[in-house]
């Protein structure tokens, strides 16, 4: 279950980051549609690392391979199973760290949990594992698209360290792409990017947040009680590397209201009930309610620094660590922005094919 | 699944908040533990309404009733089953909104997803649903305790709306439950107070924040990649009547920092290898290392005001609401305290178990 | 999950033969259907131990009672709780045997597995369990008949040791409830209550063969690989207490067979695929083709008899166990039949709504 | 979850008999154990088709590559990745087959339920499907093997149509290899492969029985109530392709008895508690005793037949199909020995590490 997301439309990932390969099989697309391959791909060069100054130079072509469950580009309705080869995989760049437990990193948990270290050089701990997320993401993405016509998911750079952008604005994924940082408005994108240079000139890191917007999603979705929409992405999001805090609607800035401030008045807009503001973030108890889905995730900065750092080996000998130049993003947010997506994919994937079962099976008797 | 929580110690909640009872199966309990019910009711006795002028009326005695699973006290490994009959089933009281959709309520997305409304005055949503989880995890917490010795939860108001107290403290549960607020630092209680009785008077409602710290958990629990403990933290949290965020270690105040001022060094502290810092908040790749486990959840103001407020009925028609008196807290926080540590309790008690068959099937190679 | 059948009509059974109560939750019961508690009282009926000379005489009302889920009689898509209380508790009846480990029984297991014997007289290895798969059966059978207008489920017992039933008629659930045994075929019904009869007199017991037939069940249903339909049928049987054997379609006989005998050639009968014959059963790849659904289950002899037995004690004695008169059947396979059904309806009612969902998310191509 | 078996140690297969690859991942398989991936090739060699003139002639070299999970030979507790490419697609001799319904194949209920069909010649519904089992139970074994001194699993063709061998003796693994009928009885080898090489020179196919004994299992495996150790292995092998029936210990022959005649005495031996008779064939009350665990698994004749069978096209119209000599067995039974063996490891690795959890974290106390 460890590697398994989703009920109905279940994702397994696999790969360390310096094995033979990474992938994810899909249990749950349903059959009969059309899958671009080029979108996947598109998918795993937007998560990517080295497309900019500003990320973690590991040249990887991460050319995305079908295994099963496609014939002529339509889903079959068995498993789709999507994998990457590793091909850079430079052990012995990370070889003198055998046996230092990097701080901050999974080192010494995973090494109490399995008895495992450096070899996989992150092994399962490592953002690669996300390219599994990413490509079945890029799948869900062509089947609501066929499924619900004004689908569409949103992701940006909201805050870099202390620099916050306007959040007041819906932004596009084209405008998004426009710029490598991911923070589509330009008044604090010069600011953004100075701040991350320079941490990566003192071989520091930062970290901020993202801000996701799911537009078009029915209402319905979401399963009371443990399986609410807000839950399921919190896990989601919660399960991505570096993620520290998730928010939904106002979040914990809710927490600073009145209710009268809070509270989202309904209306009757042209026989459709909307709500007069959005303060909820598009979910009231656990299910969509028809408004954008909004919510926040936050990064903490990377744990991969170049500074000396105390920590110690793994039989417990004090060390001072100095790492040499490696390839690591000083700040993990631009390529964070599709991962978190694809969360938000997935989690919407899953409860639409969920709701929908009930919804078709729903006696005539109404309470 | 949408009414199951844990994949080792699965709890299953059941009822509505106006039906004949409230109650959970507990399926996955070990065999031969004393689990005394006294404890059980004493745990429903710190969620339950009515505790004090600052909470709802809502006067029912909560008298928990074992069904099956326990001989003489002792676990017997089956299901466990606890119930609360409903005894204040008032439901005229609410018969006057039978047909309106009450603002950032569930009524509305219950009523799209399973043509269910009023009758079940909040139903699922409403927060007598967690008595079951309190039950459950009171179970839980006897189990743990046998098994770990130096385990303890201890969850605390740390904010209501603005007022914030000081975070750097540790408090144990008996002086969390000194003051019925369940802030125990003593320079903000009068001022909290004063808020929410002023919210009241007002008509109105506040939310705030609570912290909560697991002690004593061993190292090892947590299964990355989707189930990592803070993943399972957040949608046990987020699952929560009207909580609306979730932060783990520093949360979002993480992302203000440089990696070079957020990263916990290690240190082997009379043989044992310990974080200087705590900023990870007790979890590293997903895996608890040992450390406290440290996280906040936020609760909106909830949605129960006496003012007047826009809406439209079942039926699409505009209406100003002008709710009567009824039972409602103006302020979630202090019961919602117990649900915190519950929902935590749950957690560590699964992923402890699952924990458990790796631990001991693992073979003699390291890596 | 041990407590716990099907993946999106999940029920969770609870409760000990000699505890306060049994019953059962079901998770994923569609909204808006009518459920009459009538029609539940009827099947726990004919599950009921007493109904005649050739059953035990345990006297239970075995009423229901509901907890959850139902307003006014219809589903509000909440878990519905359905509880039967247990008033005949005769502890000491089985006192003696506290420290005996009964052959063919769960004694010796149960207590290696749980370290817990006799005190619960059976425990869940009780056929007293079954009273939770029964209910859940019941209130399926209504929401498929709403759904599915032309589906019913019937079973009976078609052998009875060594007397065999003619195989080849169809029945209605009427024909088979008219006689206590349960066998509608008249020409064997005196030979079989004569041996069962003669087996109770002689302190010994019975076992035979169940056959069972679902009409009406849509194409469709099965999910291959692993949860193929005829393998959840296969799981589901095989789950209920005595049960040793099960076989689909033509079962053990198909091996006897040359691939030109037993292949069903199609036919269309009027714009419908048909099979000319049903030698497959009713399903083909873990599939529903359309035909009835055709399957046999065998139950062995009960392991309670009053003749005396070789054992051991819970410590190790061999002992020679001369157990007094006591409330058991001779032949389980009456009682059985009902028992067969439900889960038969269990499976059905899951794999539909599994089905539903990946229909309605189909895609427009086809390969 | 369709393609996903397990519950703790969890494999998803996937692939289809004529895509890009067939193969398995393992989730939950215990970190630290030595995984020689020459013991899986050489299960995958006793799967492969084409061993010898009684099987069929596709000639794939079947090697298997490890994608992930392993580092040395060493299980990291991450998802082992096991895959097989497909070399011989030869999809256009299938291609006349395209639009006609293959009586007994999955043919028509796939096409129903996917609207997909011939082009991916058998797809998941082809016995290379197993390739994913198989792999994934060759890495159980081992580390069973590891784990539990003296356990092993051994099945045989114990009857090809009317042909039976002699049931009452224990065969090792090399025993059974030694002929490639997988029949180690040397009495009826001969006459079963006649039986065999005449069905085929006919056109025709056979089916038959395979008998499976799982040795050296300790007791205590198994949940009750559905999730009994020989329900799981029931579903695990009604799973398989062709399998229509399955029994445990003497199964439907056990009906024919008295409960007096059925019943196993228990017996202290030496300090431990045995059963005299094995006729509940190691389990009771759906739990391992810790005899040896004894299973049939009827399997029909093939459904492929070089006759001419009458059928429908997919669009309805009768067709008398001719099938082209093609690469299919007449009896599938000797590649399926290896499968059975395969799903019986999987379950009681699935239902170890259950065990595991619960085992260790029991309380002091009996009842």
């Amino acid at each position: 279950m460890a590697n398994t997301f989703g009920h109905s439309f279940r994702i397994s990932t696999f790969g360390e980051s310096h094995g033979g390969a990474v992938g994810v099989i899909i249990d749950g697309c349903p059959a009969g549609h059309k899958i671009d391959l080029e979108r996947v791909q598109q998918w795993l060069d937007r998560r990517r690392p080295g497309q900019s100054h500003l990320a973690s130079p590991r040249a990887e072509a991460d050319q995305v391979e079908c295994l099963s469950g496609l014939v002529q580009g339509i889903s079959l309705g068995t498993p789709i199973t999507l994998i990457v080869r590793n091909q850079d995989m430079k052990q012995d760049h990370y070889s003198d760290l055998q046996d230092v437990y990097r701080p901050s990193h999974a080192d010494y948990t995973y090494d109490v949990k399995y008895g495992v270290k450096a070899p996989s050089g992150g092994g399962r701990a490592s953002a690669r594992e996300t390219i599994g997320r990413v490509a079945a993401a890029a799948v869900a993405e062509q089947v609501l698209e066929a499924l619900l016509p004004d689908f569409s998911v949103v992701a940006w750079v909201d805050r870099v360290k202390d620099i916050q952008a306007d959040t007041s604005k819906a932004y596009t994924r084209a405008e998004v792409e426009a710029h490598p940082l991911r923070c589509p408005e330009l008044s604090v994108q010069d600011r953004m990017e100075k701040l991350i240079i320079d941490a990566k000139k003192a071989g520091d890191s930062v970290g901020g947040t993202i801000f996701c917007s799911v537009y078009g999603c029915p209402v319905g979705l979401g399963e009371p009680v443990f399986d609410k929409l807000e839950a399921d992405l919190a896990k989601a999001m919660m399960s991505l590397p570096a993620s520290k805090g998730f928010e939904v609607g106002m979040g914990f800035a809710s927490t600073q209201l009145f209710g009268s401030q809070h509270n989202d008045a309904f209306q009757n807009i042209d026989g459709r009930i909307r709500t007069a503001t959005n303060r909820s973030g598009g979910i009231q108890g656990g299910i969509s309610n028809g408004e954008t889905i909004e919510m926040r995730v936050a990064f903490k900065p990377v744990a991969t620094i170049f500074k000396d750092q105390e920590t110690v080996t793994r039989d417990g000998q004090a060390l001072t660590m100095k790492p040499k130049a490696g390839r690591h993003d000083p700040c993990v947010l631009p390529r964070a922005v599709p991962m978190v997506e694809a969360m938000a994919l997935l989690c919407v994937m899953d409860h639409y094919l969920r709701q929908l079962a009930f919804q078709h099976a729903r006696g005539p008797h109404k309470i």
